[in-house]
């Protein structure tokens, strides 16, 4: 990792920190966000305990991807960054994780129940619904608690084209995990998981009994991701 | 289009997008507004995919009224284009569309349940419920998906008259499109469509057998349209 | 009335207004407050189809008392004058008027459902449920209409006693009135008709069967009112 | 108490008042923060009737610990004054009480249903549910109300362990009372207290069923609290 690419992934993480609070995900110092450099062995996370306004690019822990270990500085990273490492050990596609406690998808994990696909603004970002994991056993919560967490995810997601096509789960009674391919989508997909969430539980108040057509479905995801996509602009023009 | 035209034009487009945002009517890119030039030909849309914030006047995409092509430029306008064009098509008197994912009037199209008229809020601006369409059919979403949107939403609407009376409906399992004389006026109505879906939501979680009398609901939609219209001051005083 | 009484009168009563979408009482031009100026037989109103952000004190429409007619200016008044007119008359104790779509309350106005008191954060304010009118009749809404919408809340409240005692009430299907001594005073009571409405709503998605013991509303709303309040210091001191 | 103790106190009654508003805890002058001094016998709060934006740190109110009395200035505490001084004396080892009127908190205190412990937002601060206190009788309302409100709820919490493990109630058909061992603790509390209330009746409202592991939600708790914890970073680093 040269200095020049540990600041740019340092201010991306940085940055999709501060969207945390910025998009109402999170009060407190609640959440986190991670971003790695697969080259380096290393990824980027969120100090525990720090409050975004307090947080500095130069405040990020760089941990060792193979071995959990903080590569340099004091501060320990967030409580979470054995779950962040077991999901970029896992899915090599992946650069970015964030986890929230954002109000409505904490409340489908909580209820355990999935958020459904019940319309295109779902469907633009995710697959399939935004699934919640079993139970994590006593064990499981006695010892490696954390990279426990992440196991329980990836047993329900699947491999990394799985983890691609819908790139948010729900830890059952904790809260939203989402990824992408970069820190900033990430944090985007955690946006659209509480968005989809609060849409979805004020439509199952309306009509319990509510779904979509899948060939619906299938032409908005397809619109945005995939060989045939046409939505967006290239940046770059 | 005379270049003070399209200026005007552009301007007032711009304005109307930003207030998606700002109104908190959609996250991250959702939604788009667009206005037509009816003697140039051309109506300028929101480009797809880009951020709000980052939006100019000057990125605004123009496009032909009778082809759908993009006239200049090298951006592609919003997805949501052709809907757009088969609305302005249809119905000569609009002059501005509006497409967000506002969450309660998401929530109702999700649903497929219509938004009531309950009171005079929805009154004051709606001369009736505000619709949701039936399904498209897997033919409809498989080609020219976006002008079967509009379709769908028309063949619920009706004609002219109709889409002035009520200038907003919900594509079933996507979200709402409002409609007006100019961009402003139909960003306005997805202000008002998503207010009334949220006062309904709540009102029918009071009472799921919720009605208001029709002669009340009449007098607040004449005391803002028509020839005995009394609301509001001349600008121009 | 002197052109210093004005001065303050139209001070009080602007930014009265302003509070409506400051404290997001209600969207676009929606609401209105009034104050009064007894001995010289003046109220001042809110224009009608004004944006907040576009008013001033100087637009502000002085209104006869006795005829409802506007005494200067080329400004109408808001359609609703002749409600605040009526309540004027018939209350001699008060000095403003709010009128507001604030969400919550509309949703029990439109629901038909008084809002119970069901705590103290009511009691504090309230001294009993804030309640909703009867339907107008067809008639009613032909002729006079904004008198009849005041005239079906004064036959639901009573005297100035019982109006300075709940100083709020819900015209059915349409939404909130409240009043106090002065036009900061109305506005603040309609800030708490709508916390209120949004607690109790959510307390009887909770408990449909939520109570209050009477003697705990009681001490809260005598801590506030009448000879024994303790609630509160001297702003002269 | 020396002049600097007494500063650096003010300020952080003042700052956690200030947070009140910010949090969106309560609107109007609701709510109130203290601090206790135990050396000198004192505690601050917030004035009775202020407006948080006319606050300052000089226009707090101390009070003895053991009389209950001013101890200087003309201003009069908050009504609540009595509810405060009475936890400080069951509680010696907190330092600072927050009491709010914010909406899902008291719409669980108005329900009169304990916000259950459903995930780990909750587990990650409170040990166990926060609990709603019995009804207080006619008498306690008639006489010494503010003290007998803190002696329900102190009734219902237990003695200084369980207060510290669980450092919040609620005041039936009123609404919450939080602490800690200073005053920016207690409105944490305060703001932890409102979130896992709203995301418990959302929860409820998706499954009324909802429960979380025990396992799951010690493994949150001793995280953070305890000699096993290791959630955060030392502030002195």
């Amino acid at each position: 990792m040269t200095n020049a690419d540990d600041r740019e992934l340092r201010d991306a993480v940085l940055e999709a920190n501060r969207l945390i609070p910025k998009a109402g995900l999170a009060a407190l110092t609640w959440g986190n966000v991670s971003g790695v450099d697969r080259a380096a062995g290393i990824y980027l996370i969120k100090p525990s305990g720090v409050a975004y306004d307090a947080l500095t690019a130069d405040l990020l822990v760089p941990v060792d991807l193979e071995t959990g270990r903080v590569v340099s500085g004091r501060l320990k990273p967030s409580v979470d960054s054995e779950t962040h490492r077991a999901f970029y050990l896992r899915w090599p596609s992946i650069g970015g994780i964030t986890h929230t406690h954002s109000t409505h998808a904490v409340a489908f994990a909580q209820a355990r129940r999935d958020v459904p696909v019940l319309g295109t603004t779902h469907a633009d970002t995710f697959s399939g619904p935004i699934r919640v994991t079993r139970d994590l056993t006593e064990p499981e919560c006695a010892d490696e608690y954390e990279f426990n967490t992440a196991r329980a995810i990836i047993e329900l997601v699947g491999g990394d084209a799985e983890a691609t096509a819908t790139p948010a789960a729900l830890a059952a009674n904790h809260g939203p995990f989402t990824w992408g391919k970069d820190p900033g989508k990430s944090v985007e997909h955690a946006i659209v998981c509480e968005a989809v969430a609060e849409m979805a539980l004020k439509t199952l108040a309306l009509n319990p009994a509510a779904a979509a057509p899948p060939w619906l479905l299938d032409r908005h995801y397809t619109r945005k991701h995939g060989a045939g996509a046409y939505y967006g602009n290239d940046p770059a023009q």
